[in-house]
């Protein structure tokens, strides 16, 4: 498959090792592991499991996830849904405020579309931003986005919430979906009081609540302490990356994604510099000092990254160092915003390359 | 145009009041006086400019820097080169060690194509692959990487600047073709003196050096103080941006880039949060413990991005804040990044779209 009218990325068959770089790669062993654990353990807890596909952008990937058993999928964004829809799925649930006449607009002709798009909001302007369309036309779904310790948005308590979910009962062409949050790791106590407080204030007004969806990959395997919650949300779990490592989601091995590089330079003993850089890895932190692990070189240190350089200091290795030529694999801080930088995902099994896809969602904007 | 198959991002006579968001938007006075503006100095000091066309991606940007004065342009990859070849362009720089079959394949392609392209190599190992591949073909100017105190790629010393050279003078198919640095802002002292020590290594030896390249948007002004330059590169002088402002390079009335926003959140009195996450301005930080400068809320600060969402804090706003539903412009840490993230870019005069252009070089992989 091409990306550009340039180069052929790669062909089925192919070995990774011979890939031109910078190039992420998806083990599909791993891939396949890392969607059966996390269903397995959704279906043991009886929740809706609802992935998140902003990870990966791929409707072949999709497929995966709700073959395996999820409900259906979460977008990020409208650009992300039109992709999604148009590639046949018809349960999707996108986590924003949607705002403004061009945004409405798309997401009138994608209700129209599908059978099942829910959105969120968390405020009145939202609320009536979305009745003003939708009051002659089909029926939205809204979710109430709650800030459960997120601090990102959502309302503040459970009493806002019984408010916005009595406002978007009474909007002509809204239907009241159900609560939502953008979660703070290992929060569940906290989590489900306030899912557990605002649940009781509906039920006191009458007001059904069909879903509570709480969300995340780094507590993915906790989201059972949110008895509250009827489905869970979750995106990076499905290639995992060395931020999920850190969290103590996954183990290095659970990792699906590496990027593959190629050691360009070696200026002094203790610099090498490879080719990937911020429009390779991104400059996500995510609270790190540093910008991925080297697979193999555990002490060496991607300390800067340029536009297309990144500079690895070696100084703590010993005697086995990357010499110029050689191709490196790193594990990226954050798989998401990878996945975003390139036109075609690369898969393999034991190094041999099995399929190309295109990440159908990548470089839409909005 | 448009850059997905579900939505129109703007067309010649729109108001730039009126666009979805999150989208950048370039002021086209801006634009042509920062063009005007380093053409005029390099002209003033008889310096030769080769723009650094990473920065926006666009051929028609770079033609315009090229009708300025400009005498070739310099892209960072080959995949760059390659969209600005098929563009018409004839004088291109490669600034990397290129290595690898894939790459050498596509390089003598290039080399083939267009009558003065060059490269850099900073190791034996770099100058014995294009060796092998233009034994036998038209030749490719090679020049040395030096590294006068950027710490990234480039040999250490002149001594080693002189020995490859040598190598590459006597290598098949290569031509030597001068000195290049990737600078370090402000050292224009060591530059100097990096480049005169080489160069009179190199008169020495009797070893012709044509071009001695220096670079750098933050010290374009002071390139007059590197008297042993023949040129300079710049990318980020085009747009400009955050950190050229803190380098002292420019004004914020000089950025001719900026993001439009939309707050479509104010969960507390004190936090807003928009839809420009990592996905629209990148992670980039370049030393600033924030995202980015909202213009007219000088004391608003965007202190976290998720992919989607940008959170900002404004705490030490007084009564003028932000709305949920307003638009704003952000002037972003690093323009080059975000060009990379958008498929077509929209430029406008005092509001009203002026044409959009494809960002052609843009997602382009190596």
């Amino acid at each position: 498959m091409q990306e550009n009218p340039f180069a052929v990325v790669a062909r089925s068959g192919d070995r990774v090792a011979d890939l031109s770089t910078p190039r992420p790669i998806i083990d599909e062993d791993r891939l396949a592991a890392n969607i059966a654990r996390a269903q397995a353990y959704m279906d043991r807890h009886g929740l809706n499991f609802r992935p998140h596909i902003k990870t990966h952008k791929i409707p072949a990937l999709a497929a995966e996830q709700i073959a395996a058993g999820a409900k259906g999928i979460n977008c990020q964004k409208i650009s992300e849904a039109e992709a999604f829809a148009a590639a046949g799925f018809e349960d999707i649930l996108i986590t924003f405020n949607i705002l403004g006449p061009q945004k409405l607009e798309r997401l009138g002709a994608l209700n129209e579309q599908i059978c099942d798009l829910k959105v969120v909001a968390d405020s009145g302007v939202t609320i009536d931003g979305l009745s003003s369309k939708f009051a002659s036309s089909k029926p939205l779904t809204v979710l109430v986005e709650c800030d459960t310790g997120g601090g990102r948005c959502g309302v503040q308590t459970p009493e806002e919430a019984r408010s916005l979910a009595r406002r978007i009962s009474d909007a002509p062409g809204l239907i009241f979906g159900g609560l939502l949050n953008y979660p703070k790791p290992g929060a569940a106590v906290a989590v489900q009081a306030f899912f557990e407080n605002a649940l009781s204030l509906l039920e006191r007004d009458g007001i059904a609540c069909p879903v509570v969806s709480n969300g995340g990959t780094p507590s993915l395997f906790e989201a059972h302490l949110v008895s509250a919650a009827t489905e869970h949300r979750a995106g990076t779990y499905i290639y995992n990356d060395r931020s999920m490592v850190r969290a103590g989601h996954c183990s290095e091995a659970d990792c699906a994604m590496h990027v593959l590089a190629t050691i360009v330079s070696c200026p002094t003993a203790d610099r090498a510099v490879i080719d990937a850089g911020s429009k390779a890895l991104t400059s996500d932190l995510l609270g790190f000092a540093d910008f991925g692990t080297v697979v193999g070189y555990p002490e060496a240190v991607i300390t800067g990254l340029s536009e297309e350089h990144g500079v690895i200091d070696l100084s703590r290795c010993g005697g086995s160092r990357p010499q110029i030529g050689e191709k490196i694999r790193i594990i990226p801080n954050h798989t998401c915003v990878v996945s975003n930088l390139f036109d075609t995902m690369v898969f393999h099994r034991n190094g041999v390359v099995t399929r190309v896809e295109a990440v159908a969602a990548r470089g839409l904007v909005w």
